[in-house]
Parts: structure tokens; C-alpha cells; sequence
């Protein structure tokens, strides 16, 4: 018997979110079926945080007890053979007994993207928020930084959800933007066509369910100057989802990394 | 009637090629097709790159004439609103009345992505070659620079083909590498999870069928060990497709700008 933790990254364009279902394909349900082929019974795998429906991860973090013995480059590579290409295992780890993906997260991190062009880039079509029109970033940015700190986040939760405390430690909230040309430099993707890339970035000690995108989509209603900047405060202490925006779209969400230990 | 040059990006992946096939879907029957609908008569459109099946395109060039007047930026809308999200056209501009995208081209740039890393990021995974094991980068990067110049490059072209001349000016041919973090800060897709992504440009007046991947084949038989970096300058000067290495996969290339003009 061992306690395993793995990092993973998948596309979640294909997948109905991390967790399993009833019907469609979700990462959970990919990874127990690769586990119990491994193991030869059922094993429970408990990920960092529940991606939603076409939510993406770069760093998710999962949780799990084997019975049988094994190494931990081996465990990725079955695991990986056993997996579709968009979920990769990046890396596999031995922790103490009681490791808990979920309840051990100390921080999370997500980012959104933001495609503000006339046309977007197509290799960006599935993995960014495409606004064509003007945005103002820099109000964006100033009403972004102002939902750091300790606060209820009742407003920017999904509606008809009511966790056990909407109270949540953001520790970053920033916008960070990307020039770009026709023919990016750097690399390929990493920037739309013809147009600003930009990218929100949110870490915390945990996330209310649609948290990150009704924050986007409240960032987006001031850049494009619908609400003024402090309205995202009137927002935030009105403890009121109808007062938020709406929420963004899946697919330009991807959760970043997971920390634990001390901070 | 006039004569009008559009640039465009596409993802390869679903695609037979730029040029019109007997079967399956071109990036070039798909924007004819639209320009019949729009122009109600057959308009033959002329391409920069004839991009194999699975080949990317950043700024691909193509030029036409309609006999209807329209501006360039409804022609661009006009243009995406019929073409599939994989397919975008960038930029539309009206061009002297004898232009032709393929014959008046100057330079081409081309870029070959390869992911060398355990495990490829599940972004990556259609859009670069995925190498396992050590790649000296640096002996590569000395193999690339001695097909700069004008060369008979007959040993890279597709077995099988023959152009009027093999004879072609390279004035850039590069590796470029980016480090990288199970965490990429700067955005999500440009880098490799758990390894280096290494990209080559390559940029000159023309370029043979299948050149730049038969190069890339060689300089990764280089990177491999298993050539010496010398032999890249033997397979140039034998003329002969057997010496060099196999044709690397279609999904890492992308043609990147064309140019046009003095230069």
C-alpha cells in the first residue's frame, strides 16, 4: 500500500470536467479505469480541483492509494500509455499516507486568456475567450487587483451552489497582456494574431464552483467600459451572484499549478 | 475586377493541403468555394506554400481576382464567415492587377517545432514532433548554419520529384531553443512540459517538396548521435535523397511569411 501523487496537464475540450459522470468522458474516469488495469481493483483518485466541462490543466493534481507496488517512472509511463493524448501524466511522486490532492491544496493557481482581436489566431480557437472590440486593460487591471485579500466570494459564485463558507484567501489577481504581430517571435501560439493576448492570472487558497469565470466575465463588463472600475468592489461586497457578470466561457480557463506544504 | 492578396493562418491537421484534392478538404478549395459563393462565379486562387496535408500555416499568402468590387476589410469577414474556425483570414489588401502570390514571392519563412521532453504538453500534441531520449541541440545548431547560401538542395527534396532546377538561396537556417518549467510563466503553450522545445526557421527564395522536413530528419540524426555534424555538408553536396535523413512528421512545420517585394 502507497500514497501517490501525480501532476498532469490535459485539453479539456473533449471531456465533461475532471469529474466523473454519468455519461461522457471525464479525466477522473480515464485515470481510476488506467488505476484499476494497473492495480486489478477499483482505486479512488481524488484531484486537486474539479475542472469544469472544457476547463484545461497545465498542473492539476491528483491523489491516490495502490496496492501493488511500483515505481514512480513507471507508474507514468503506464499510466500515459493507457491515457488518450490529451491527458498527459507529467510526473509521479511518493507522498506520506494521509496526502489528500483536495483537502492538502494549500494554493491554487488559474489563468484565463483573452483573445482581443478582429480575427482570432486558430490555434488559439479552443483555448482562449475570443472579444473582438475595444478593451481597457489598464481599468481591467486596476479593478483585478482589488479583489486580493481575504473576502466572501458569494458573489461571484455559480448560482444554486452553497458551500459550507464562501470565505476565500486570493493572494494574486492580476492582468498581464502580450504584444503581438502577425508572425510572433517567440513562438508559435503563444500570442493571437493580430491582436492583444491577455492573460488573467487568480491564485488563492481555494475557489468557489464558476468563481474564476464570473470574475472574468465582471473584468470584462469594465474593460469594456459597460461598468466602472469600482463597481467590481460594489460587486464584491454585495455578496450577490445577479450583481456579477456573466460567466466566461470554459474554454479559455486553465488551472495552472496546485502548492502545498507551508507557504 | 480586381486583383487582391489575402494572408492566412490555418491549422493543418484536418486538412489534405493547401491544393485542391480529387478528396478531402484544401485550405484552397475551401476559400475558392467561398469566393464562388461570394463572387458567383468559379475564382481560381493562387497560393504562396502548397502546404502538405498536415502542414501549418501562421502567414500563408494567397492572391485572386474577383469581378465584383468590395472593400478589403468586408472581404475579410466575408471570407471567415464561411470558412471553418480552423481556417482564418487575416488581412485582405488590393494588390497590382498582375500580382500572383506564388510567382511573385521573394522569400518564404518556414518554422519546425519539436518537442524533446518525456512527455509532450497534451497542447503541443498536434502541433510539434515528439522526441524522447538526449538531442545534442548544439551540434544541430552547427549543422543548420552550413545550409545557408545558394545550394543545389536535390538531396532534401521528395524522392520521386523534379523541379526545373534544384537550385535554391537560403538566407536563414537556425535553431532556436526555449527553456522551460512545468509551469510556463510567460504563456501556456509556448514551451514544452518537462522539457526543451527546440524550433528551426529556415527562410529562402524557394523551397523543394518535403525540403525542410527532410532537413529536419538529417539535422535530428545529427542531434541524435548518430551522424557527425560534418555529414550534414556531405548529404548537400551528394545531391542524392538517400544520404539524407527520413522526412520528418507534417504536424511540426509551419509556414510562417511570405514575402514579397525587394528585400
Amino acid at each position: 500500500m502507497a500514497t501517490f501523487k501525480i501532476t498532469l496537464a490535459y485539453d479539456g475540450g473533449n471531456f465533461v470536467g475532471w469529474q466523473r459522470q454519468a455519461a461522457g468522458a471525464s479525466v477522473q474516469g480515464l485515470i481510476e479505469d488506467a488505476l484499476r488495469e494497473l492495480d486489478g481493483h477499483d482505486v479512488p483518485v481524488a484531484g486537486a480541483g474539479r475542472t469544469d466541462a472544457g476547463v484545461h490543466a497545465l498542473g492539476q493534481v491528483a491523489s491516490f492509494v495502490l496496492a501493488r507496488s511500483i515505481e514512480t517512472e513507471a507508474l507514468v509511463r503506464a499510466l500515459n500509455v493507457r491515457l488518450p493524448a490529451d491527458v498527459r501524466v507529467l510526473s509521479a511522486e511518493l507522498a506520506p499516507v494521509d496526502f489528500h490532492a483536495r483537502f492538502g491544496a494549500k494554493r491554487k493557481t488559474y489563468r484565463y486568456r483573452i483573445c482581443n482581436a478582429d480575427v482570432i489566431n486558430p490555434f488559439d480557437r479552443r483555448y482562449a475567450w475570443h472579444l473582438i472590440g475595444p478593451l481597457d486593460v489598464d481599468a481591467m487591471a486596476v479593478a483585478a487587483r482589488c479583489l486580493e485579500g481575504r473576502h466572501d466570494f458569494s458573489a461571484f459564485q455559480a448560482a444554486g451552489t452553497a458551500p459550507r463558507t464562501p470565505e476565500r484567501l486570493v493572494t494574486l489577481s492580476r492582468i498581464v497582456t502580450f504584444e503581438d504581430g502577425t508572425t510572433p517571435i517567440r513562438d508559435i501560439r503563444s500570442t493571437a494574431l493580430g491582436g492583444a493576448l491577455i492573460s488573467y492570472e487568480i491564485a488563492g487558497d481555494g475557489f468557489l464552483r464558476h468563481m474564476v469565470r464570473a470574475i472574468v466575465g465582471s473584468l470584462v463588463e469594465i474593460g469594456r467600459g459597460r461598468w466602472p472600475i469600482d463597481r467590481m468592489q460594489d460587486v464584491l461586497a454585495s455578496h450577490d451572484r445577479r450583481r456579477a457578470g456573466p460567466t466566461a466561457p470554459a474554454e479559455g480557463l486553465f488551472l495552472v499549478a496546485v502548492e502545498y506544504g507551508d507557504l
